[in-house]
């Protein structure tokens, strides 16, 4: 059984050849006319020069780090791992975007030849392969890692680099996404009455890089973190619980990353059901049933097998049922096939304030079931995990996050598909394609609308799932046989942890604003200059609203990136590992509750607005939609920036508290600089 | 020295006898002309039927509790004192309200008849009996119940009874006050266009009976339930620390009783320096200072002659220094002087989306002052105590909630002198008074608004600190010794506790919104069927508006309110007392954090519209100008109903642990009936 380290690596290997095998079939595809591979040049290219831009800010951030873990604590194995962990995730980034960038005019051509079943075909595909990456890449880097180490504590610097990567990606897409939507929405639709996607807007190529940055890039680090986290932090602990038994002594270790070499495989088989041309929402959900059930199927047998009893396959069925219940709850609150944003679009119909009011009464009504599903989650797996032996209880909650996160593959390539779609749709619009493509890539896009918002909610969810295991391993780390919630310093942890998500959107909506108000003045300044622009005789310069949106969404993410980075660290000396305790707790409650409220508030704010669009309390150009679109105005940086980045802070948090932790143990022995200077 | 447990009692009764002293000198003043008396016994009428509603729902939920303490519990005393405790709350807020709806309308004929310096003198005395009933009833109840029995830990029975009424006159007041006002203002300010308070309004009566009903009756039942819960918890934790040092064994209990009873004095000593006509936010602030300074000195002397050392007396001056900066610092994000609200202005002039998003980024921005403020509170009061002892950390942070509320009398008059001037703001217009008594109220009620924002952060403030000291007392009445963040079933009350703030705050902000509905639906009614309404020859129909307010709110208040009193019984008896005491410390982290932001937002905007009013960004009636409405009026169930009643949420959800322990305790041995079963 021992064997199966040296198995896991190829099996990764394997999901990513699937993935080049997909891409590479993606790119044989017709790009379609002149104008539509011109239009797609200009998104590529956008979206390459942004990563690139990028790179250079992580350079010198991931420099700091290395050094740090090697001459801080000493351990420069754990910081090579560091480096390997951004450099997977870099990679995994950056491929599953540039198929991405081929797959939109693909989908948009195919729409256009080849009908429905074949548009969703690439743009499947398209999302396959970050998703294919993601697990991949992942796998690969945490399992070779060990089999050459056989040392998993080192594995916490991956999850660092992992994370580093995530937190520059998620705020940073997620800054630029909407800068461009707003300044494009504002001037363009609003000021100057032209479409959304027309072709004479300058901003609307950014807007297009954005999906890219923001929802594919951005949202495959942030899952490629949980998905690391998850596994390192289970392997860790099941080491723990099964180092004492006779020649089952790395067991606890190999179960999560078998449950998660399956996982891929399962991915894989489930993207051959995702096909036909009758129901796109339907075909992508049967895709990702098929890869649960195979998990789930399998995650019982091997728990049978290594350990003699199905109790910890229990535990990994049970975060794969809640997460997938997680997406389809989270539907509930954000689809207009339900009363939430049906009520919002009636309120609509008495004003902004009205559509606002209920728009956030929604949002924070949405936190019970998500909460309650994790809750659930966490219960059930303890117990069985419990039942598996002492200290089986909290391998069982890190084992529940690998379940919820083994179907990544199939998970993130149903998330990716979406701004893949919507891509092909504003490709098809600014290529002047006939309005029966529109139609094809409207339906595609209106069904990625719905899986972005499901995706949303599986990230949230599998993001406290991740810390709460990672925070598990801190305590570990930090040698504490428990955390006090009303020891003292433990109670100003929490407070300063529970604030921290706050100023965290704050600064992150803030950042939108900003980097949004540039881009408005800058389409206000083309419309204005350039002579018959708007009469479509003029050219736009796509090319500087690019670089605007690159460079003030890289700008605005440092502030943000350094606080979610030095304040634990902060914490951590000064206030010492109790305190720092806390400030995980705080945040992780907080920033769960802030993330699932702020997602779906926007999310149901956005489909309210499309719910009145198609001609509900007065329809388009109504007093009605006027209202519905602050509310979607609000709800963009809500859903797209602040929630999603929420996730990232508190892995972050967790997992930078947890690396550095033998720096906070020297400091007053643990107690932190302040309480060691009060004792004098 | 243990006289000074009869001496208390008569100081209380003292500060009552002052109490009344001030009122009968309100209502010798003249009330004015004919119209003005009749409006001010409209208001009067309304506000005390709106009373009797409430206690008749009162006494139903009040009986239910008395029988479940006393045969859940058996213990019958507790029972007594449950009843003493909402009986003296009712009391207070009675008599309070009673003064100020005398107060009002006297207030506005001491402006026409005798200037700015009687208006505020008058104003500010009837805001001064509701302060000192808070204080004086208060610890007459607590006092006297010690002195009675000797019994300490009955006291909590006390404090369920005040925690009970204040939850129906928080949430309750909070949602009529909103309803009215926000129906007077759409129909008859946005609909007919006639100007605020205008006496052809039907609702203009139900708006004033609000700010009575919620800002003086609700505030004073929150301070009352923070008062009692503060000293009430450091009367036991004191008792605990010196239960075993010879002839000092209820020093520790007689301590904060002194420090209240100072406070009261100092308080009735603080209101004579409020005065004059030159600036009365000064002369406010003077009164405050100096019956802070006088708690301050007179806090020191004491610890030192009971305990031989300051350092129990600093734990009162930081808990007294931190309530009046978290006070100072919400005016730095609510008041049109500093940036926050110019920065809300000004993002009004790109429409209403901005304006709400910058309004909720500065709510967000301003939770992190706060937060650190009642942090540095708690590090040195923990850190203080502990000198003095072991276990006194604990009690030093009991006692910093106690000196923070030392000087409820007078916080609380300045508070209610804000609804009062309001009030006469509003009967100087419907009465037709000449312009230039309107511009005396209108400085008066200026000043109001930024005291009750600053009134506002002081009640979380201190709400947050009473909390977390009945949260000492309950880890003590469970007899745990630690409650370890990371015990599984700890994780999940935390979760659930930190979500039930944002499931009571959207339950409150649907309440407002559909109690609006009816009183807009009613105002519309009247405007369309009364003859000459609009003309000022038919006369509205005042009372259906007040019945219909009263009806609303207290029907909508009927769920948060179960929600909160059922929500940790249940968690109690089902998951234990490690997963409740995870509760309340999640429902305190997100608690605390969500109120802070919606009652700073909501000033924000509140100030921000007012800004633009007085002429910046257009002005009254400008594009930005009608943005900045928007904000406001999403503001005002922020501020005025759902984050004031989030306070109330966290100190009962507390007390109710606390008083239904020994029921938690008897189930599977406080493990809970589920984990009791999963035993099985």
């Amino acid at each position: 059984m021992d064997k199966l380290i040296y198995i896991i690596p190829a099996v990764s290997v394997l999901g990513l050849l699937f993935a080049l095998i997909l891409a590479m079939r993606v790119k044989k595809q017709d790009p379609g006319t002149d104008r539509m591979k011109e239009i797609a040049a200009s998104i590529h290219e956008g979206a390459t020069a942004f990563l690139f831009s990028e790179y250079k800010i992580i350079v010198i951030f991931v420099a700091v780090i290395f050094l740090a873990i090697g001459f801080g604590i000493g351990n420069w194995l754990e910081a090579v791992c560091f480096l390997v962990g951004a450099l997977f995730s870099v990679a995994a980034g950056f491929f599953g975007m540039q198929v991405a960038t081929l797959a939109n005019v693909r989908t948009a051509n195919a729409a256009k030849e080849k009908g429905m079943a074949k548009a969703l075909s690439v743009a499947f595909s398209g999302g396959a392969v970050m998703g294919l990456c993601v697990a991949g890449f992942g796998l690969l880097g945490i399992s070779a890692i060990y089999a050459i180490t056989k040392n998993a504590d080192v594995l916490f610097g991956f999850s660092l680099g992992a994370s580093s990567i995530a937190l520059f990606a998620r705020v940073g897409g997620g800054i630029y996404t909407k800068a461009a939507d707003v300044g494009a929405d504002l001037v363009g639709k609003v000021e100057a009455g032209i479409p959304e996607d027309d072709p004479r807007n300058p901003a609307v190529v950014a807007d297009n890089v954005g999906d890219n940055v923001g929802d594919v890039a951005g949202m495959g680090a942030d899952l490629f973190e949980s998905y690391g986290g998850a596994v390192i932090s289970a392997m860790t602990l099941g080491l723990a619980f099964t180092k004492n038994m006779p020649g089952k002594e790395i067991y606890g270790l190999l179960f999560p990353l078998c449950i998660a070499a399956i996982g891929l495989l399962s991915s894989i088989i489930g993207t051959f059901f995702v096909r036909g041309d009758k129901n796109p929402a339907k075909s992508l959900k049967v895709g990702t049933y098929v890869a649960s059930a195979a998990v789930l199927v399998a995650a019982l047998v091997l728990s049978y097998v290594m350990f003699g009893s199905v109790y910890f396959g229990v535990t990994i069925v049970a975060g794969l049922i809640v997460g997938v219940l997680i997406g389809q709850f989270t539907e509930v609150y954000t689809s207009d096939a339900y009363k939430s944003v049906k009520k919002i679009a009636k309120q609509s119909e008495t004003g902004s304030a009205t559509n606002i009011i209920s728009g956030i009464a929604v949002g924070f009504q949405s936190t019970a079931v998500t909460i309650v599903l994790i809750c659930i989650g966490i219960f059930i797996s303890f117990f069985f995990g419990s039942k598996a032996g002492l200290n089986g209880g909290i391998y069982g909650i890190a084992l529940a996050a690998v379940g919820m996160l083994s179907t990544t593959g199939i998970t993130v390539a149903v998330d990716a598909y979406g701004p893949i779609a919507d891509n092909a749709g504003g490709i098809a619009e600014m290529s002047g394609l006939d309005k029966s493509v529109r139609s094809i890539t409207d339906k595609l896009d209106s069904v990625g609308n719905t899986t972005a918002a499901m995706g949303k909610g599986f990230a949230i969810g599998s993001a406290a799932l991740t810390a709460l295991a990672l925070f598990f391993s801190y305590r570990d780390a930090v040698s504490l046989q428990n955390i006090d919630i009303l020891d003292y310093s433990v109670v100003i942890g929490l407070l300063i942890g529970g604030m921290l998500p706050f100023i965290f959107s704050a600064f992150t909506m803030e950042s939108v604003s900003k980097a949004a108000y540039q881009m408005i003045a800058e389409v206000r300044r083309q419309f204005r200059e350039i002579p018959g622009i708007l009469e479509g005789t003029g050219k736009p310069d796509y090319k500087t609203c690019v670089a605007i949106s690159t460079k003030a969404s890289l700008r605005e993410m440092i502030v943000p990136g350094i606080l979610a980075v030095a304040v634990p660290i902060l914490v951590g000396c000064l206030l010492g590992i109790n305190a720092l305790g806390g400030l995980l707790a705080g945040s992780l409650v907080t920033g769960v509750l802030l993330a699932i409220f702020m997602s779906n508030a926007g999310g149901a704010w956005d489909n309210a607005k499309k719910y009145i669009e198609t001609g509900n309390h007065g329809g388009k150009g109504s007093e009605s939609h006027k209202a519905a679109v602050v509310g979607d105005t609000v709800g963009d940086p809500f859903k797209d920036t602040s929630g999603p980045s929420i996730n990232i802070l508190i892995k972050l948090m967790t997992i930078v508290s947890l690396v550095f932790a033998p720096i906070f143990l020297k400091i007053g022995e643990g107690a932190g600089l302040i309480e060691w200077l009060a004792q004098r």
